[in-house]
């Protein structure tokens, strides 16, 4: 693409009302914009930043067998009332609102009761399972404070996953195919050293669930982590009881910070079990499918990258998830000759189906090039100027 | 993909409560899934075929310049008392909800105002101009009545274009390549034949505005078409003055019923005044910025598709949106040499980088295979049985 062409212009300065580090460095740059409190755009080099991630992690879900679907952002009351997440003091983060038709919708702020929902038409028998959906689905959150830039929104794409499975043994096994497909999801990100699969509270099914949590600074989460095992412990569940059931010691572990990416958490049958997903096993008996839930933000793993990653004034996109491959730098293009290499170059490095950005910009110092450069963030960079000729 | 795989199951009936064809087909061949009324899902099969449309309407708006974006749902009421469109007695469809941090939020069912406070942020003077920024997103439309399957939900994504020029010669010439590109995007979707530019109301900037309306019995609109001329007139324009200024005579046309499958729409400096978008011209005076806008449901189209190529028990899908490129029928997968034969031509196909569905599901019969066949409407079909040996 010609930079002259892209509409979105850097900016010097941070916006006023933005603390987090991630939200001013991704609005300099032009990869976002605040629309409101909580809610954010992805501008065309933001756009194409989230579709990287959002790549990566459906590779990786397809991988381990996930078959993809997207299901409403509306929500009907009485599914929800059965599993009793429907009243505002036992889930306080609905949006609802009513329809012109009479009664009440909400907005979905996770996707287990609709996906259970939806699987009671293609699940009858044991022969069914398992089955693995996932999707890319906006949640809402109605959140009292939005904060941490693009880390805590009100209204956010997630890729949620949910497992289908005969019984706990299926689930296990998956549950750790999952586990194994995070971790690379996180590597292909470029954030992967920095990322712990953590213990934190389970439910009635499960003494653990895990979290991976990424350590930051700006992260809202405290864990301590065993460099060591390559593990760590949410401080929700960190007690000498856990420690001794984990092997660890104190004096083995680091208190820090950190950002919660991701969640697999084991479902049981809390949710089968009140909305009737049973199949029929090879003795012709009835029984409540076991389900999993597996969670990632993509947008908040892009903000993640940011923080970890980046410096002042400048962001550095790990190569799978940057918005081009290459960035052409050209500098005094008011040189014919200067000017047909540096489209020379554009057109062959395209022509190889190499995604390029090709700063073509006229009347635009040098410095001011390599500051926007430096914000756009892009990591491989070839400079065309009179030396080049 | 092996169909045995696939979690769906084809349908022998249509749900009772649905009465538009293409829903019920849509729902037999578990392409979709009915949440509520007006909210359906995507499941694997239907959403293949929504990305294929949506990536033919991306790369169409890419090839006229159109550079993509992403907006968020939640509105901020302010940006649109601004243009006098969040007041529900002149918008009557909003869903509007109550935030938990104070004040109200509403569901976007439509984007100019974010995308002109956004592009505030980046235009300034003329150099800037034009831009066309285009997004997939949600839109939400609070119906008193959802109806015609997934034709007219209250929740669907949109293609929602808008242009943004110096002035209104500018406009024009844009206006009318969005027009070729919508052709083009309606011919590639396998409806071509069937779809008139039609001339329907305008506003204050433009006499008319278009609509591109594809002629079937499930429409709910009534237009005027010329086949001759290959446009056609909507029933709310339709008098003698207009007949007269394009030159069409009442004897030429043919009174049908179709549906709104896009539109084009000038809109001048309406939103651009009223929201202060504005640029600075070359002779340094301020004007306001003009728009354009342009949408297509990419759903919807779906749906139109379904509702003119199909027969009773059968999906026709062009080759362009068919959720798969090739469909493999294995029959008597008993015998071993047969199933070795399929299955060497699942890999071959498939290792080409062609998308195939292997029907390798066991102890189903060859006539239950084929009626799948038929309401998956793959259009073309590989028969491996004992007659391939």
């Amino acid at each position: 693409m010609l930079q002259s062409q892209l509409f979105t212009k850097t900016k010097k300065d941070a916006p006023k009302d933005e603390v987090s580090n991630n939200a001013q460095l991704l609005i300099r740059g032009g990869f976002i914009n605040k629309e409101m409190a909580g809610v954010y755009s992805y501008l065309p080099l933001g756009l194409k930043v989230l579709n990287k991630i959002i790549n990566i992690i459906r590779q990786e879900m397809n991988e381990i067998g996930g078959q993809e679907v997207l299901l409403g952002s509306l929500q009907d009351p009485t599914i929800w009332q059965k599993t009793d997440r429907w009243d505002d003091k036992k889930v306080g983060i609905w949006f609802k609102s009513k329809l012109n038709a009479g009664g009440e919708v909400g907005l979905a702020n996770t996707h287990e009761e609709p996906m259970v929902v939806m699987l009671k038409q293609h699940i009858n028998s044991y022969k069914d399972l398992p089955v693995y959906t996932y999707q890319f689905q906006n949640k809402f959150r109605n959140e009292l404070r939005a904060k941490s830039g693009i880390m805590r929104t009100r209204e956010f794409i997630m890729k949620d996953m949910y497992s289908f499975s005969k019984n706990q043994e299926d689930l296990d096994t998956f549950y750790e195919q999952v586990a194994v497909a995070y971790t690379k999801i996180f590597e292909r990100c470029g954030i992967g050293a920095k990322t712990y699969k953590t213990f934190a509270s389970g439910g009635i099914f499960s003494k653990f669930s895990h979290e991976f949590q990424t350590v930051s600074a700006a992260g809202e989460d405290t864990i301590y982590i065993s460099k060591e095992k390559n593990i760590a412990i949410n401080d929700e569940v960190y007690n000498d009881q856990v420690l001794n059931d984990l092997r660890l010691k104190k004096e083995d572990l680091e208190k820090v910070k950190a950002i919660e990416i991701g969640n697999i958490f084991k479902l049981g049958n809390r949710f089968s079990s009140a909305l009737g997903l049973q199949y029929t096993d090879d003795k012709g008996e009835r029984n409540d499918v076991i389900m999993g839930c597996y969670g990632i933000g993509p947008g908040r793993l892009m903000g993640t990258i940011v923080e970890l990653l980046s410096q002042e004034n400048k962001i550095n996109w790990p190569k799978e998830v940057s918005p081009f491959d290459v960035h052409i730098i050209g500098l005094s293009l008011d040189n014919e000759e200067v000017t047909k290499l540096a489209q020379e170059k554009y057109k062959e490095l395209t022509d190889k189906g190499i995604d390029v950005l090709f700063d073509d910009r006229l009347n635009i110092s040098a410095g001011q090039k390599f500051a926007d450069a430096d914000l756009i963030g892009i990591p491989e960079r070839i400079i065309i100027g009179k030396e080049s000729l």
